[in-house]
């Protein structure tokens, strides 16, 4: 399985609006506090790897996840568990040589739209940004993802050219 | 807190019979898969330290162990947390270039007695240890931990200098 997806730089009121007025489940709101670590002996932005323990109104995952594989989307390899004490988790890694590198707080609404799933995230420190993400297997499938996701960045009113491929932290670190 | 342990090579049918005439507390049985790394960018025989993800009755858990601080005991730093998916938790080491080095699987026995902590191991390719484990804070109650804990073993008609400070997978890895 493969993650196709497209963020967009957007204002949450109209998208929400729109969302509402087609019919969009929304399914979660979330608190999250995701703290990003450096390796020891590899520079994650040269590889385009990221580890990260997740907070999660009270819960806690951890996360690597590998370079991106194409240039249009974020689409990559993703590993992924819960873990019982963030604080645990950090100090393996931390305890292992990985640094401490980074953190993002965000606010995080998540909508149900035409197979499709609609993430509004309100980060801290850089604003409101909309994710279109759809699940996808073989290359024709992923291409009609891609058609798939245009199609709804439109009726959301969105403009596939304000797509941001950089993550959240390097947003962050780049200011 | 700092954990006070003496390992002893022992079969187990004696010890049992003399945990139960003293009126040690049975409190658990477990089997255990331990699958342990090794890092991409430090040795960690030589370093002394250990990561490993343990399987347990259906549970996971990851746990770093620093290396010992003396020469007579096991004593160490250790972190651990419990995962919701242990293949997913080796799946991140191995993705961050973490590479399986060894697996020990063993049924556990565990009893309160006297205060102390006594542990029946049966090792799979090794056989049977008996392992007698108190916690202590500052110098003078580890002392005393460790007079206890000779104590434990004469009372058990074991003998301190069966004494074993390898690992299991140093052992294993000795044949």
């Amino acid at each position: 399985m493969i993650e196709v997806e497209v963020k967009v730089r957007a204002p949450h009121t109209e998208v929400e609006g729109r969302l509402e007025e087609l019919g969009a489940v929304r399914v979660a709101d979330k608190t999250q506090k995701d703290t990003y670590f450096a390796a020891p002996h590899r520079d994650f932005a040269q590889t385009d790897e990221a580890l990260r323990v997740r907070h999660e109104d009270g819960e806690a995952y951890m996360t690597y996840k590998g370079p991106k594989l194409d240039e249009e989307t974020k689409t990559r390899e993703e590993h992924e568990t819960q873990v019982g004490d963030a604080e645990e988790a950090r100090s393996i890694f931390e305890s292992l040589g990985f640094e401490e590198f980074g953190t993002v707080k965000k606010q995080r609404t998540v909508y149900e739209f035409d197979g499709a799933t609609v993430t509004l995230d309100d980060v801290e420190g850089l604003g409101e940004f909309v994710e279109v993400e759809l699940e996808a297997e073989g290359d024709a499938e992923t291409e009609g993802a891609r058609k798939s996701i245009l199609k709804t960045l439109e009726s959301l009113d969105l403009d596939p050219d304000d797509s941001v491929r950089d993550s959240y932290l390097e947003l962050l670190h780049a200011d």
